[in-house]
C-alpha cells in the first residue's frame, strides 16, 4: 500500500510535473473539478490585459486584422486538431457545445434524409449529458425523428435499419465511463449509421483519434481538460467528406455571415464557406476565445514530453491511486465505485456512490461530504441521482496537466476525515446552491 | 456656419461631456467606427482582471454561484431592458446576434404556422444586414417559407395575406436610415404579421421602445453602441405573450441545456424554462460577458444626465453638424449623402457616397479615402456598392456617449484635406483587407 511519501516520490520524479507550473492554482486547494471548469493557466491574465487594454481599447477595430481577431476561430481549431486526432483546417473553436451540437446533428440529419430517407431515428445514451439530449429532442421533434435512448451497454445492439444517428458523448459525464470511439464508430458505420461524438469529458484528457476512427461529426468543450476559462467557446470538427458536400447549402443551419464563403463582401445570397468554415455563424467572443488559447498552448507544452499519450498514462495512474486509495482507507462508509475499473473503459474522472438512506434525512449523504471537502479545499462535485439505478455521486476529475499523485493521497485523507469525524452532518453542509 | 472655437464651445456646455471620460479613447484618434466595434470603457481592464485571475484563477468552479455567473444573462439583460423599452426580467444577453435571431425567427415561424398557417413568406429589406438574410434564408430553406426582398420604403405596401413574418433592422447598416419602428410594427399587426426587429445599429444610440410598439421579437449587438467589447454576447427580447405560450415546447429550437427550466436537476427530458430564460441555450463565455456590464454601465451613468433622450438630440446635433461641414468644406468632390436628412429617419451615423468612377482605376476612390482617413486616425470605415444602386460607402458613426463637437470639425477637416490633397491617391491606401 503506498503511503504519502511513496506519492511524493512519484511526482518528484513525473517528468509531466514540470506542467503544473503552467498553471495557477490558489494555495491550499486540492482541484478535482478540472472536468467542469480547468484552472487559470499563468499566462491568461496578461493575455486578458492585452486583448482588453491593448486589442481592443487600443487597436479597436483595426484589431480584427492586425491582432488576428479574424481567424482566431481557425488558429485555435488547428491547436485543438492534434488532441482529437483531427487534421489541420478542419477544427473551428466557436459558440457553446450545444450550439455546436445543434449544426452538426443538423447536419447529420440532413445528409441521413437525403441519402437514406427511411431512417428516422436518433440512438443515444439514456445518461448522456442533458443538453444533448434536449439538442437531439428539440430536432426530433422539428423533424420528425424518434430519440431513442439506451444503456451504456446496449449501444451498438440498438442500431438497426431506422437508425440514421448514433450520437454519444465519448466520457459520461456522471460516471466516467468511456466508450471505445473507434469500435463503436466502426459498428456505426456497419450498420449505416452516422456517428456523432460529444468530446466534453474527453478533449485534453485521453487521446482522441477521430480521423483514424473515421467518424462523422464531433463537438466538445473549451473550458474543461482544455483550461480555456469558464464558458470558453467550444470546437466543432467535422469530417472532410461531409465538409465537401455542395448539395445542402443550408446543411450547417445557423447560416450566419461567418460561415459564408465572402463575409465581407456583404452579398445577398448565403453561399456557405468550403472545409469546416461553414460551421461558424456570428461574430465570435474576442476575449473569452483568445484566452482559450492559453489554456491550449498548456497542452501544446506537453507535447515535447509525450503528449496526450503521457498524459494519459499520469491519468489513469492518478485515478488507480485514487480507486485503491478511497477502497483501502475509506471502508466501511458505504461507498461505491461508479466507474469502470477498466482502463480502456475509464475517462480521467472517478466517481463514488453512496447508498441512498446512508445520509438519514439528507439521502445518500452525498451532496454534504461534498461540501464538507470543499470547505476543506477539496473541490469536487456533486450530481444527483434519481432515486433508481442512478445512484447520488461524489464525482472527482483529475486533470493530468497539473494534479499530483500527493493531491491524490491528501483527497482521500480529508475524504476518510469527514467520514470518520462525520463532520458533513454539519446543517451548513446541507444548504443546496444553484451549481455546485 | 460654425467654426473650430463654436465646437469646442459646443463641448464645453455639453452636459454629456463629462461621460467621455467613462471610456479610453487613443490620443489623438478621432473614432467614428462606434458602430462597428465602440471603444473601451475605463472600467474594462480592472473587470477583466477581477473576473480572470479572482473569480476563474481564485475561486474556480465556486464563482458560478459566488460571483453571480449564474445569472449573468438575466442581470445584462436588466440592464439593457430600459435602453429598449423592455421590461425587466424580459431579456437575456448571450450568444451573437445571428444566432439569437435564428432562435426569435425560428419562434415566430412556428407561431405563425400555427395561429397562420396559410401565411408563408418572410419580408425583409433588400439592404438588410446580410446575416439576417442568411438567417432567413436558411429556415425558410428548412421550413418551406418564401423570403421577399423589398426596398427600405416599400416595406409596409409589401405586406399582404401571405405575409408570416417582417424581419428588419431598425437602423440600416449600409446608410443609417432608420425605421418607425412603432408604426411600421402597428403595420404589421394590421395585416396580421409577427414583427421581428434588429436593434444591432440602434441600442445605446436611439430611444427604442419596444414595449410600447408592441413589438414581437428583438435582437442586438452588444459590442456596438453597447461598448461591451470585441464580439460581446448579444440579447434577445421577448414580447411576454409569446414566452408564455406553453403549446409549443420546442418553439425556441436551440433547445440547450440554459434554457431548461431545471437545467441543473440534469433531467433528460427537456422542458423550456419560463419567461426568456428559455432563450439561453448554452454555457455562456464569462469573461466577454462580464466585460459587457462595463459597457452598460457606461449607458446607465448617463441616466441622470437625460439618458437615451439626451444621447439621442446629442446624436442628432453631432450627425447635423457633420453633413452640415461636410457640404460646406468638401463640395466639389463627387460626395453625396446615403443617410436621409429628416431626424425622424436617421439612426446615429452619416453615410457619404462616391460617384463611380471619380476614383479613376479604383472606382470611386471611397476605399482609399477612408485608408487616408485613418492613417490621419480618423476612423471610419468602407461598404462597398454593387456597382447599381447601392454605390460605395463612406461610413462615420457618433456615438454620442464619447465623441464630442471638435471630433467631428477634426474629422471634416481631415476629409477635406485628404481630398484636396489627393493623398488618397498613394498606393498603400488601396491594399484592401479582410475587414476594414
Amino acid at each position: 500500500m503506498l503511503n504519502l511519501p511513496d506519492c511524493q516520490r512519484l511526482d518528484a520524479t513525473d517528468p509531466l510535473r514540470p506542467l503544473r507550473d503552467l498553471f495557477s492554482i490558489p494555495d491550499g486547494l486540492i482541484y478535482l473539478d478540472g472536468n467542469s471548469l480547468g484552472v487559470m493557466p499563468e499566462s491568461a491574465p496578461a493575455r486578458a490585459a492585452q486583448v482588453v487594454s491593448q486589442e481592443w481599447g487600443r487597436g479597436l477595430i483595426r484589431s480584427w486584422n492586425a491582432a488576428g481577431w479574424v481567424d482566431l476561430p481557425q488558429r485555435l481549431g488547428d491547436k485543438i486538431a492534434p488532441l482529437i486526432g483531427a487534421g489541420s483546417g478542419e477544427v473551428v473553436a466557436t459558440d457553446s457545445t450545444s450550439i455546436n451540437l445543434f449544426k452538426v446533428l443538423s447536419a447529420a440529419l440532413s445528409i441521413a434524409a437525403k441519402d437514406q430517407p427511411t431512417r428516422r431515428t436518433i440512438v443515444s445514451e439514456r445518461s448522456n449529458f442533458p443538453t444533448d439530449l434536449y439538442i437531439a429532442e428539440g430536432l426530433c421533434a422539428q423533424r420528425g425523428y424518434a430519440l431513442k435512448l439506451v444503456e451504456h451497454d446496449s449501444i451498438c445492439a440498438a442500431l438497426d435499419a431506422d437508425t440514421a444517428v448514433l450520437m454519444l458523448t465519448h466520457v459520461n459525464y456522471r460516471t466516467g465511463a468511456m466508450h471505445d470511439l473507434t469500435a463503436v464508430t466502426q459498428a456505426a458505420h456497419a450498420a449505416g449509421v452516422l456517428m456523432v461524438w460529444d468530446l466534453a469529458h474527453s478533449a485534453g484528457a485521453v487521446p482522441v483519434h477521430l480521423g483514424a476512427a473515421d467518424a462523422d461529426f464531433a463537438v466538445g468543450c473549451g473550458y474543461k481538460y482544455l483550461n480555456g476559462g469558464p464558458g470558453a467557446p467550444a470546437f466543432v470538427w467535422v469530417n472532410p467528406r461531409h465538409t465537401q458536400r455542395t448539395d445542402l447549402p443550408f446543411l450547417q443551419p445557423l447560416s450566419g455571415w461567418w460561415g459564408h464563403a465572402a463575409p465581407f463582401a456583404f452579398t445577398p445570397d448565403y453561399q456557405p464557406a468550403p472545409g469546416i468554415d461553414r460551421y461558424l455563424c456570428g461574430t465570435q467572443p474576442i476575449v473569452s476565445l483568445a484566452l482559450l488559447e492559453c489554456g491550449l498552448d498548456a497542452l501544446k507544452a506537453a507535447e515535447p514530453l509525450g503528449g496526450m499519450v503521457a498524459l494519459r498514462a499520469k491519468s489513469l495512474a492518478l485515478t488507480d491511486l485514487f480507486i485503491t486509495l478511497v477502497e483501502e482507507n475509506c471502508r466501511g462508509f458505504g461507498l461505491g465505485l461508479a466507474t469502470p475499473r477498466e482502463h480502456a473503459r475509464r475517462g480521467s474522472q472517478v466517481c463514488l456512490t453512496r447508498e441512498h438512506g446512508e445520509g438519514g434525512d439528507s439521502g445518500s449523504g452525498a451532496f454534504a461530504i461534498v461540501q464538507a471537502l470543499i470547505a476543506r479545499g477539496v473541490i469536487g462535485d456533486y450530481r444527483a441521482g434519481d432515486g433508481g439505478a442512478h445512484k447520488d455521486i461524489l464525482r472527482f476529475g483529475f486533470a493530468p496537466l497539473y494534479i499530483g499523485f500527493e493531491d491524490v493521497w491528501n483527497a482521500v485523507e480529508h475524504l476518510r476525515q469527514v467520514l470518520v469525524s462525520e463532520e458533513w452532518k454539519l446543517p451548513a453542509f446541507h444548504q443546496q446552491h444553484a451549481v455546485t
